[in-house]
Order: structure tokens, then sequence, then C-alpha cells
């Protein structure tokens, strides 16, 4: 392999440069992936608008949600191998914090994200330490299995459901990752209902069989319990981030009914807890992933329970970075971008 | 028995008046129960306070934290007998809505309290529906058995915490349930601290053994970062029910910490939702108790987990009703006030 990769740089004052850059040769412990594609997530956006510029600086190489083939692999590396199609779980973990001592590395006190805190999928040849990487089937597209990282998300926040089947879900918030949650909970067994304002969003959820409510035309609470017969939903996923879906989540979860807190708020909402208590709801806090997800997410793109071709609605080259941030970010109906890195064969 | 009795009627405007009644037979499927003590519960003071009056009315027997004397029996009823100790699960459930139907009659959609829905337990004998009913070791002392229903509460918190020995809990709130459920904790093997504002319950909480912590003075967060570790508690009971308890609770939670929300926030506060997505934390409502909560409460009453001498501040005879609510309302060292309501033997 070349010594000289392309990657993109992040500047700073939304701006991305492509240049040539030096490939990191890895090291014992550590897999090199020729990076076929990369998406771009809400956090990557994030990075673009200068809400992370203080955590990511301004020469960083961002990017996470990609695909690839291993193409070297560093001493005591075992389960893996070159030529391997592969992901990369993208955390870090201190291994040495109360979260890590009670086995909760996905949310170690000192967690490096990769691509953030580090260089990231935006090049070429990236190098992680090897307990990162999952392989994938021979047969799986790489395009597809950009969306296992997201996927991940999803199956990570149906699981802390504990979602069983037969039981009535509510997705609040249609976007990648609230799409991403209904096909994970459908497979799950769940019967979906997506509530979301954006009509594209709506058109898209609907053409991928989910029941839909637009709370700016229907109050969802009465929808919810009118499918329900006044149960309401077992399973919400709070997803948009919004006072308004924190009031429709309280308001249409049954009793006993779990509510997972999917979206990152900012800001501190204000919150029914007369409910929490009226119910016995319970709000359970999601971040990120476990290796468990990472193989579930891969199980679930391999079998096409997430519609792959639904969800990536663009796919740009390495060198169009800059205008494919440009243009997602002003698209009302764009769920999943890729950037097509680099060619892996 | 005799047919009249003495009550106690809340007319309204903070006024109790104590009159002859009679008493009410017990139908099939009843019993009815000579009351020995009845505490006075925070919901109790709410009526008095006039913030009930829509739903009990003016010519209402309030009080469930009740301990008696099974006076008399109905037809089909098998599980009590005459002379038996007892108390009184105050819950009457429809049989016929979701949570029913899902097995959480104690959160029924169309839940009956008895004491604030139906007449209760500041009368002499009180009939009640069978199913209510929990006998008591024949050497209970009934003043202490008066304790149980809010123990129980303190039981079902801690149930639904899933604490497990050796776990470090944070009690925010040293009221009377507060206290309880520290007790509660502490018998389930919790290392406990308890936060509070007010220095006499901060000297009792410490009487009992606890560590305690006055947020005026010291910060939580630093305090139980620094007896854990840098872990946080692994349960926190809320029971302040103000904003800066619910502030206390997010900040002092260790990472995949349990939040039981025990108290009922009539305002909808704001919450660190970021908290809960970044360390994993879940919130818990807890509404009242189940059966299994009760017979819990029964042993810990009986084996002096709970320090019943120290919770119970006050005995008043019923003819003084009224001095006992105003002097309670008014005391800042007061935890539990009973009502002796009459003769059991």
């Amino acid at each position: 392999m070349s010594d000289t990769i392309q990657a993109a740089f992040y500047h700073g004052d939304r701006t991305f440069a492509v240049k040539d850059t030096q490939a990191q040769q890895p090291d014992a412990g550590e897999v090199a992936i020729r990076i076929a594609y990369c998406g771009i997530c809400g956090t990557d956006m994030h990075v673009f608008h200068g809400n992370m510029d203080a955590r990511v600086g301004f020469n960083r190489i961002i990017g996470h949600e990609m695909s690839g083939v291993v193409s070297a692999v560093g001493a005591d590396v075992d389960h893996v191998t070159v030529g391997q199609k592969a992901v990369v779980r993208p955390l870090a973990h201190c291994g040495d914090c109360p979260a890590c001592d009670a086995g909760h590395m996905h949310i170690c006190h000192n967690l490096k994200f990769l691509g953030l805190d580090t260089d990231g999928a935006m090049q070429e040849i990236w190098t992680v330490p090897a307990y990162t990487v999952h392989t994938l089937p021979d047969d799986m597209r790489l395009d597809h299995a950009a969306l296992i990282e997201p996927v991940a998300v999803a199956c990570h926040d149906v699981r802390m459901a504990e979602l069983q089947p037969g039981e009535d879900v509510l997705v609040i918030g249609g976007g990648p990752i609230g799409m991403l949650c209904a096909m994970a909970a459908r497979e799950a067994g769940g019967k979906v209902t997506i509530s979301e304002v954006n009509q594209a969003r709506l058109a898209i959820a609907e053409k991928l069989g989910f029941e839909t409510i637009n709370p700016k035309e229907t109050d969802p609470a009465a929808a919810i319990n009118e499918k329900t017969g006044g149960k309401g939903a077992d399973v919400v996923f709070e997803v948009s981030g919004t006072q308004p879906g924190v009031d429709t989540m309280t308001a249409c979860a049954a009793s006993r009914g779990r509510i997972v807190m999917v979206a990152i708020h900012a800001v501190k909402p204000q919150i029914d807890m007369f409910q929490f208590f009226w119910r016995e709801l319970k709000l359970i806090g999601a971040r990120v992933y476990e290796p468990a997800d990472y193989e579930k997410a891969i199980a679930l793109v391999a079998s096409g329970a997430v519609d792959a071709d639904t969800v990536i609605t663009d796919v740009s080259p390495l060198a169009d970075i800059q205008s494919a941030f440009e243009a997602l970010d002003q698209s009302p109906t764009a769920l999943k971008s890729l950037i097509k890195v680099g060619e892996t064969l």
C-alpha cells in the first residue's frame, strides 16, 4: 500500500480541505483499514457548524460512520486479517475509571471518541485499535455497511428499552436515528408509530411501512391512546431533542412504559415528573453502543431489516466533501449522506 | 360491637369535627377493623390545607396510615379472622383497565385511594374490602404498626431501584418518607447518605446512624464523589420535590445509576437530560405499593429495622385531631404524628 493518502481536514469556519497526508502504519495491537465509505453524522454536522471547535481543533480528520477493508494488521492482532471487510466501533476507553471498573466501557469517564478526539475515517487509510474492529460478511455492500454505526446506536436503544415482541412503540422524531430506531424496534417485534413534523420525512416513514403522526395536525396522545385502547405506548424513543418531544413522551407512555432518551438535550427541558410517578414510567438514558449492539447492527444490515437504500439519500466523492456538508445542511429531504472516501479493491 | 362510633370529618377550611356516626357493617368480601392508630400523612396535610377539596369533598373521614384489630368479617372472607391485628393496603382497583390487565393494579387507571376517595381510618371502626387487609404478628405494637403504610412506600421504592447489597445510596430529602427510604435501603444492604437542609431532621438522621449532607453547606456531588472514589451514588431517591433536589439527583448519580422519583412534583422541574444520556442514568417513577411491599414492610417493622420510636414523634387522641394537624403543620422537628383513634381491647 502507498504511504501517501488523501484525507479531509476540518480547518474551522465550515471548511474542509482535502490534502495528501501520510498513512499511519499499524503498531502492535492496531489495524489499518482502507476506507470505502464514511457517513456524515449529526455530530459531524455540529463540527461543521463550529460547535465543537474546542474539542476537535482546526486540523482534524473527522468521520466515524465508516466501512472498509483491512489493509494491514500490527503485531498481536489475531481476530482480523488483511482483506476482510470491516467497520470500527469508534470508542477508546481508559480501563481505569468507575464506569470501566463496572464493565460499562462505552460510557468510560475518560472516553475518547475516534474521529472527534482522534483523527477519523475521512481519509483513505484509517489506523485504529484492533479491539474496535468488527469484521463483516464477505458479501455485504460497503455502502450499506457505512450505516452500521448509526444502526448500532438504534440497536443499543432498543436493547436498553428491553422491547418485547408485540409491544406498542412510539418514535418521536423521524431523522436518521429515529428512522433506524423504528426499523430496529420493528425487527424486535414492536408495533411502531413515528411522530414527525417534516413532511418529507413523514413520506419516507410511510414508504418504509410505518404508521405516522404529524403532531402539528394530530394530538399524539389521543392518536396513541386510540391505537392502543387507552393503554399508551409501551416503549417511547425520544429522538427529537425538543421540549414538545419531551412533553409528548410523558403524555404517550403506558403505565410502566419505558422511555429511552436518545436525543442529546443541550438545554434542560421541563419534564412532567408527576406522570413518571402516576404511571410508574421509566426513563432510560442511552449512549452509543456496546460490542453486542455492533454485532446486532451487522446482522440487521445483512438481513435487509434496515432498508439501507432508502436511508442513504446521497453519495459524494471525498473531493466533494465540502459541497456534501453544505448540501446536507440545507436539505429538508436528506436522511443519510455518504462520502465515498476511496477505492478498496 | 356498638354501632355508634366516633369519627373525624374533614369539613373544609382546615377544620375537622369529631362526631358520632354509624359503623358500617361488613358486606360479603369485606372486613371491619377496630382502629387503634392512624398516622397523619403528607397527603392528609394537603387535604387539611384545602388542596384536595375537589377530590375529597367537605364531609370526608380521611386517614389511611392505620393499624387495628379485626372486629367483624363478612361472608366469603377466609384469610382474616376476628381478633387478628391488621393493617389495610388502601387501594381499590377497577380490574378492567390497561394497567390492571397488565397486572399493575396499584397504578390502575381508575384507582380509588381509601381514605381520600372513600371514607378512611380516622374513625373507630373502618370497613374495607377484604383483599386490602394484611394481618400482623400477634406481638406487634399497634402504634408501630401504624407506620407500615409509609414503610411499604419505602419498600416499594427500594424494590423498584433493584438495590443490591453494598451499593452507595443517596436519599435527597429527610422527611418521614425519606427517612423510611433510608432505613429500608440500609436494611437491603445499601450504604446510605441523606441530604437534607433542616437541622432538626439532620440530627435525627445522624441519631439513626446515617451519614448526612447539608447542601446549604456542602456540595452534594463533591461529597458523594469523595465518598465513592469518583463513582457517584448507584441509587438515588429523590424525595424532596424541589428543583435543587432534581439538580442534585443527576449530579450525584453514578454511571448507569438508578434514580427513583419518590416525590410528587406538582410543577414540572427542569431536568438535566444530557446527564441521563452521558451516564446512561435511569429514572424510575414509583407510586404507592404492591402486596409484596406490605409484607416486606410488616417484616421491617417487626424486626426493628425501622426505628419506629424515633420516627413517631407525637401521639394525640382522636378528640384532639384538630390541634394535632395544626401542631404538625407548624413543627420543624416532627416526623410522624399518630392519632390514637380508639381502644382495641
